[in-house]
């Protein structure tokens, strides 16, 4: 059945067919992967899934969105999952989970991945999609941020370098696995990836002069010219020995 | 005189011949501002200049690329640049020396600066090409700093999260500038920007426990379960009082 026979009942039937969304992008996986990807159109693919041109357009605007099928969704989840975070949440780490989002989106079907991976790099149209996706992707994880360190005179400015980095370290993560076929652990990569954006920032909370504590490592920054009985008095501050 | 009437001659004349590309630009520009980008045709742009058609694709790819007409260039002098980086230069520091040139290129006609920017956020077209123009900056200071920290394990990551933040803080400072209409010291908040990407990771090249030099600032990171004495041995090493 296709659209152009019955289109009333389609639009009704289709929220809950995710089937005809499925066949359709295995469909068009079949065919990038056969003829390549500016070989096949959108009338090739809805002709091998069996469907009508208006049942493609109903799931996605362009030939390029079938490629990314679950992006649409994972940015959905990725505002919620922020959205639901609490003030005690520290911001950093919250964006870091943010992320691992998308790399289990991705770690959800490795073979499906590792494809998309590879016909992503062969056709430019594509590599800019992608470029416009992991946009958003910051821009999200950037105006969580930006709330959070709305009280911060360097807000705007921390939100945007650190989502920035967090992204960076994420994609780095992610192509290293996707560049190994998806073998490996690929969750355990990214906490690795995380971990030293992480690092850079949480030593620098604390001004210049200042002490701060975290679970088993003290950092002083002291200015050279400091005499040493005050670092010394610093560094006792910084160990909770005062 | 256009290029279908003698092709054979403007081929040998173009590139000493800027004012025509000028021309297309400074055409374009007046439409794009008129009567809209989308409602611009190319046709319209070289008949306002007058060229013909063959003289804008000579000088321009598409009409996307008559809107950024010097990032190819600067693009050019950017990997120049670095490619005259000396081992004893501090790679973070080279690559925000890197990113300065593009504020440059800006900060240099301020006018159509603004003019672009103001075009580039109605069209999604040309923010689409804008994002992959910032990917290029950023490959290339990442393949820049790949190379001087080949030697480390996590070379590619460090590389890869710092190009990435380098340019957030570029973008951050230039937007700000873009959006107060080009006025006020757009180095002096460039500075400011790349100051807060560097001193993050300054902070962090020293292993825990080691001290590190700086110009005026010694950082000291230590276990919460060192003892007093060793502390004290390592500030005053990395004060150079040993």
């Amino acid at each position: 059945m296709t659209d152009a026979q019955n289109p009333s009942q389609e639009t009704a039937v289709a929220p809950v067919k995710p089937a005809m969304r499925d066949a359709l992008i295995a469909a068009a996986f079949q065919l990038f992967l056969d003829r390549g990807y500016e070989q096949t159109t959108i009338d090739d693919i809805v002709s091998l899934a069996g469907v009508g041109r208006r049942s493609f357009f109903r799931y996605f605007p362009s030939k390029e969105d079938v490629v990314f099928p679950d992006h649409e969704k994972c940015l959905a989840d990725m505002t919620d999952f922020l959205q639901a975070s609490e003030d005690g949440d520290d911001p950093v780490a919250r964006v870091c989970d943010a992320a691992r989002l998308v790399l289990r989106m991705y770690a959800e079907n490795p073979t499906f991945s590792v494809q998309r991976y590879r016909l992503t790099k062969k056709v430019p149209g594509l590599r800019t999609y992608e470029l416009s996706v992991v946009w958003r992707y910051e821009r999200t994880l950037a105006e969580y941020l930006r709330a959070r360190f709305s009280a911060r005179r360097d807000g705007t400015l921390r939100a945007d370098v650190i989502a920035a980095a967090v992204v960076a370290a994420h994609n780095h993560a992610l192509r290293a696995w996707l560049r190994a076929d998806g073998q490996g652990d690929a969750a355990a990569e990214m906490d690795r990836a995380l971990e030293y954006v992480t690092s850079a920032w949480t030593s620098k909370q604390a001004p210049s002069g200042a002490a701060e504590e975290q679970d088993d490592v003290v950092i002083v920054i002291t200015k050279r010219s400091t005499p040493m009985w005050r670092v010394v008095r610093d560094v006792e501050a910084g160990l909770g020995q005062d």
